[in-house]
């Protein structure tokens, strides 16, 4: 096992009814910001919660975050929470909404152009505080101190991190999820699956409790899943869906492991070229970078075929292709397309993403550094 | 999923070297207490690299700090805590090292006579902030907010927890291991063992999350465990084994699920009756208190067999024997005995444990709070 340093003080309430639980949590003379995304949280009753548990204490509502969050939106919420003298934000969405809503609690007050706390020109030194209610399982956002903000005038989509930027709590009521589009569902279980996938499907440092942590979260999205098509009002699978989503992503899985995160950065400039939903992606790349990097991947690609899907018969070959073959068929029973044809891509723009991985120094990605711009042209020549 | 609240906020400094790490954690200017126990950290060159780590800062130390804690003697490290004006409590030990300076942290700042913390009088409204250096894999004290205090004037045991008494920080390094008892480490093997049991092998509520990771503390301590009986100085082993029993107690097992913890509660009596280790108790208790419960825990009993011995075949009566019977080859293979009188008690006081359960109130026990005085007397005759 490698090496670690592990904090994680997010405050979790789960469960439904939990909502109400942000009047104990919200300090009682706060004057609080609440951001929130697109407006499905005014129409689905949660907003309404979010209000009663307030109570007297709500100052502002700042709406319209959009996925992708872009720091022209956030910056008038910066500037609106500077106004109003903000004290605490509350957060009420899915990962867009908690990852802008990370950057406006830094940059409330920052002293400076707070377009240096994502270029790393400037540092995260007092936030204000931030707590979340989750509306949609995937990133985990609601329970780490990372970020991603784009700034669509200049087309840049940056990192940011900071331990300043923890939620003190998350609300994770399974039940605010049954509305959901079938598409963000499919698209949660995906990403929090290649979540897991970018933690564990390495190479073994024997680090056992991480290793069966990691088996057991793709185990639950794989049971769990698919029962989110059928019934999406399924409170139990929703719920094991819900945390393992929040438990890929909150830094114990990566705990004193190597991490790999290629098939996220390929990802990221699918979307920024043709303008494909993240998760749909990740679906993409991963299937074709495991296939490409099965060698780096031999033994921990062996141990996934075993421990998750099952395959102990047969030649390694076999066992690590069909290890593959059924993470493509999970993806695809999810709805969700695993090569750029399924969206009607045909042709896409491979040297215009290759370019954006070169301009964005993504020359060496994965656990070994060795993911190419031959390599990542290669997966991506599989994934079409 | 049953809800839950869950909030850890201790981090965690895990690895080979780490002690080090201790000077960023401990404010430049703090008053430092570092409180131990018998001594061993200074033979062993822990202490060393503690004093190394805090430098300049370090102004008192209170060792003997005894297994199962004894009031008295913290009662002299919060008078001498207060004398020194003390703002920080290093602990250097194992659990029992951890649960004591919970209670000097408590007890420090307590305006009244602290032993009210202990009875649920007084309620710990401030603390001197804690840190923890881990030379004892077991409790998992170390990364949670409850401690056992005994006071042996008395003849009482208590338990008493609050969030303002949680670690700051735990340094984990596996190495410091090296050089335990062999009866230490079986121990802590157990320990470890059995708390992930008591908050895993209740009844189904569907929490797949919490199960798989259940499963996987299980998993990692059977394969890791008996190696370090081999080689005491195997750093992966040590570092799976230490990492697991942390995880075991730190709350993530427990959360949204039923607990148990009757085999925790029948072994304390035993522990006060005949002088046993903690794990020593938790290894003849759980075998039979499995096989006296097998019908409320048959489902989760039925998993247990088949996801952590591999137990598909036969009928169910035979795989829950199976399981049990693994579980008792298990401690015994550790070199733990899973009878009283594998330590020579041929004639257990039953009666004085027993009048001592009803004493402490504990006279419907386990997760379905069906476990009478009955049941603990049938449990404790079929463990002699």
């Amino acid at each position: 096992m490698n090496n670690f340093n592990l904090y994680v003080p997010t405050r979790v309430l789960f469960g439904q009814g939990q909502i109400a639980g942000v009047a104990k949590q919200v300090p009682a003379g706060a004057r609080v910001l609440v951001t929130y995304g697109g407006g499905s949280v005014l129409a689905n009753g949660v907003m309404d919660q979010v209000r009663a548990a307030l109570g007297e204490r709500i100052v502002a509502e700042f709406g319209g975050i959009e996925p992708n969050p872009d720091y022209a939106t956030l910056m008038r919420a910066v500037t609106l929470g500077r106004e109003q003298g903000i004290d605490f934000v509350l957060a009420v969405g899915g990962g867009s909404v908690a990852d802008g809503s990370k950057f406006i609690v830094a940059g409330i007050p920052y002293e400076g152009d707070p377009w240096d706390l994502l270029t790393g020109k400037g540092k995260v030194k007092t936030a204000v505080p931030l707590g979340v209610v989750l509306t949609l399982a995937a990133t985990g956002s609601e329970m780490n101190s990372g970020a991603v903000i784009s700034r669509r005038e200049t087309g840049d989509k940056l990192f940011f991190g900071s331990e300043k930027v923890f939620p003190r709590f998350a609300v994770l009521d399974p039940s605010t999820l049954f509305s959901l589009p079938v598409r963000q569902t499919a698209n949660g279980v995906v990403d929090a699956f290649v979540h897991t996938i970018e933690q564990y499907l390495t190479y073994p440092v024997n680090a056992k409790v991480q290793d069966r942590m990691a088996e057991g979260l793709l185990l639950t999205l794989i049971e769990e899943g698919p029962k989110l098509l059928e019934n999406p009002s399924d409170y139990d699978a929703r719920a094991n869906v819900m945390w393992a989503a929040t438990m890929a992503l909150n830094g114990y899985l990566g705990a004193g492991v190597p991490q790999d995160w290629s098939t996220h950065m390929l990802g990221h400039e699918i979307t920024a070229v043709h303008g494909l939903d993240h998760a749909q992606t990740l679906a993409i790349v991963l299937p074709a970078m495991l296939a490409a990097r099965r060698e780096p991947k031999r033994a921990k690609l062996l141990q996934y075929a075993e421990r998750v899907w099952g395959l102990r018969e047969g030649s390694e070959e076999a066992r690590i292709d069909g290890a593959i073959a059924a993470t493509r068929a999970f993806f695809e029973r999810m709805g969700v397309p695993t090569q750029l044809s399924g969206h009607g891509i045909r042709e896409p723009r491979l040297d215009a993403i290759l370019a954006k991985l070169e301009a964005h120094g993504m020359t060496k990605l994965g656990e070994h550094g060795d993911v190419t711009l031959d390599t990542s042209r290669a997966v991506l020549e599989a994934a079409v």
